[in-house]
């Protein structure tokens, strides 16, 4: 099974579209940037990549071109969960061939009342003994409405293609929970920028933030701080970040995420629809915040 | 704009599988045992669709198909709803052109958070201004958490080609809401059997009701006996059947709807995966609840 | 064990305060004014009565008072809920000796994912062995946090001197798993007048309904015509009650009804602190609705 | 106002009861072996403490007697918080009178729906200014439904008799937002051992634990590496104690944090009724997490 050095930042980066379709020019501009910045790679069709919004044709066109445009320096993680255990796999191998190095798998979660342990162990390794490429498990109960348990983790974390999970809970309890019950090789990775420095300080292996498609330095910055064992410098940093992170996840959205990018020199745009667009009154107060962040001036 | 006649009882009919495929044979059979038991018309690619697990090929042969199985005096309305705007949109259009009569829209809900009343009206507007045949929203809370709130169906009701709402929170003080508040040509449809007599006897015009699917005549006879303003003989019916309600719906979910199919003459079969089949000791305490409802022999 | 006649309507009455004391003159005076209405009897000390506001003894001189106070032809019901078994117990024969006719006991629920089926049996049973008036279960998760199964509901139910329930859910699906399965002298009691005519149309005996502070005709009107079988106008009054009933318990809460019964002639003055009394704009919205419910002139 | 050193680790303490009673020489001798582990101080009548189901005389007398049985180096918090704002200033004066160096008041609770920002704010400033005592927030959503947003925080640190809070959310994200917000002498108290290096690290004061009933040692022990700057060492020692705390809070609650005592040389008893007491299983359980805990022999 091939190795896959998950040790770092990721931003799951959103898709830019204009006049309604994928803009792949922008996407150029944006992985020309984030290129130099320090971050281990990049997670492409993420819930922050408006995933559900793509068709089975654009995920895949998705996929191709931003293995293309991002620097062999960089991982490209391909977020490929559907509904359905057939489709996952089939746009987990389409994926693969397109020259995604992993694959983020998120919980099928419409049917969430029967998601239960038996049939998240079944549903993951279905799709890791049928990839080509390592996976990732995604718990994202935001969005999913399910949570993986420790136990399920633990169990998947022995399959020899499953490398590792993003935890999008914040929550340092069950971070530390996975942590006691996986396998050694396995990779946590913080899924939210506000408990990075808790989940780093507590032996993750990186982050796949939506802050750092915005302030990737800051997160790389926090990152390294751990790791030199500078953690009274990584927590400050932490602290002054925590604001922005709420506006681009929790409070703003992935509308918010992407005017956040426009106001930074990145191209966000506009959401698809049913997603509105940031208002202009979010826009004024995700501006304040990011003069107080420092990542833009007064 | 086309007039529709929505009173009366629908079921949201399973989508049966063969060895992982759409098995049309099945269907028939299916639709041929329905079509005689005075039911108003079939809801293809509902919850209990599956429709989650379909590609969109298979959407639309299974709308094609349903239309050309169901007899004339029945109606097929189809499930269309898809996460973004112009998914939803494309996919009404072809079912549109494939002889469905009208369309159930899901809230979009992966997002649910931003999912406020104004992307919700603004969605569905426009769902409803680009659709040849009449719309129906699909409020089930239970799998999208989103609720749709009494003034966004109020505002949406008087849109021409929205003609009714299938409200499956069976929560009949949100529904007195809704009476109290939408176009008066607007159909309400209760959308689980537990509070079918509860929702006629508020004035609903009718009911969506997985049960439907396993015992339709019962179903029906509760709708005609509050029509004839029987409603002692609808009440009793009504207790009867609620433990059969509650195990094909909360309780063992479309895998125990499938189960249940199978033990009463219908093709059930088992569900796409990662659902998984019910268990033996599942099917055992379906049985019991059939057996009891008289609906099976001891 | 006494016998008990719990058809009709119940107001849970709010206590009313003046300089921070209980206002015994008030009280006289609306129960004067409750008297006249049809009412079957009061609930003193439940969730409207802000209970959990007062001490220990206010409890008791609250009940005394109100017995002496309430005019033969009606009940009197003492919420008698503690958190601790020994404390309702105490609190249940103190208001027995006081006169009342029979105890509302809520769930405790401070440690709701503790409060399972075995310790939900062991209390109600401990109590209601122990008590010298009928028990009432009260079951209201909007508070609570925990929800009777109408397993519980059934076994407590054939305890001699366990009586009824009253189930503030407004769930009709689980009012008919309770019909479904309780003794068939036990009496289920609406808890909130939104589904008053959907118990009442599923069986139920009465209900206990803050609405009925404010509309207690309106209340008694609904039972009556549904007694009668006059669905269709029960059906009408129902639907005309629904703001007001939502005015007064979700939206604007014990706040909002006092305010409501200032405006209706009825004493209800300010809630205890950490209770804010209602805004202006609430009472403006209020009194909005009670023009359109046609209890207050335009 | 009083100043008062909350640097360090408190334990919660359960309340011990021999035939119902509060048993006062197993509480002595509870914190006689308590004191001798380098707590900082004892929480009185807190969650675990069964506060709810003490009576008023029985808190009082609770207070006067813990006090009584500290030595000097400790210092006593009590639990003071009731849902009306009256009884709160009430029991916190009575609880200064009997010698209790703070204390803790939980938000209100059973009207969660009303207890917005403008209704905390009023409440808590009410208690602080008359309590001649410090006073620390008390924010535990798991038992009240309630949570603290840091707006409202922020506002009371500056009350100079709001000296901090006790958070129980083990949300470190909200840690952080309260850490950015607050007064620069506000204290921050962990209230959940499964976060307490994270909380630590992000430069809380100490933590107020449960864990810390029975495994004080091991929380100073983290409190202490941390305040040295070994996070390896600190870490390894809380990854090694979150299935300890995960048995003594979220899986056995109170009950089970009592048989652990039991188990490890205090004094547990019995909960009050209606809480159950741990099942054989449950202990069994609890007893094998000791062992790999190294807090009891193999």
């Amino acid at each position: 099974m091939p190795q896959i050095d998950l040790n770092g930042i990721f931003p799951p980066i959103p898709t830019p579209f204009v006049g309604g379709d994928v803009a792949y020019d922008k996407l150029a501009a944006n992985i020309e940037k984030w290129s130099q910045t320090g971050l281990k790679g990049l997670v492409v069709m993420g819930s922050n990549g408006e995933y559900v919004y793509l068709s089975a044709e654009e995920k895949r066109k998705l996929v191709e071109k931003t293995v293309q445009l991002t620097p062999e320096h960089m991982l490209v993680i391909a977020g490929t969960g559907c509904e359905s255990t057939k489709e996952t796999i089939e746009l987990t191998r389409d994926c693969a061939d397109r020259g995604a190095h992993a694959a983020l798998v998120v919980t099928p979660h419409y049917y969430a009342g029967k998601m239960n342990e038996a049939a998240m162990l079944a549903y993951f390794t279905a799709v890791a003994d049928q990839s080509p490429i390592p996976i990732l498990l995604y718990n994202v109960p935001k969005f999913t409405h399910v949570n993986m348990t420790f136990r399920v983790v633990a169990q998947l974390s022995n399959h020899p293609n499953i490398v590792g999970i993003k935890d999008s809970t914040g929550n340092v309890i069950q971070l530390g929970e996975f942590a006691n019950n996986v396998a050694a090789d396995f990779n946590l990775l913080v899924g939210t920028a506000g408990a990075l420095f808790g989940g780093l300080a507590l032996g993750c292996a990186g982050g796949v933030l939506a802050l750092a498609n915005v302030a990737p330095q800051n997160c790389v910055k926090i990152y390294e701080l751990i790791k030199q064992g500078d953690y009274e410098a990584a927590r400050q940093l932490q602290l002054k970040m925590i604001p922005l992170n709420q506006a681009v996840t929790a409070t703003y959205g992935v509308p918010g995420l992407k005017a956040t990018m426009d106001m930074l020199g990145y191209f966000g745009g506009d959401p698809r629809p049913p997603l509105l667009p940031s208002s202009e009154k979010d826009k004024s107060e995700i501006r304040e915040i990011l003069i107080k962040a420092e990542l833009l001036g007064g």
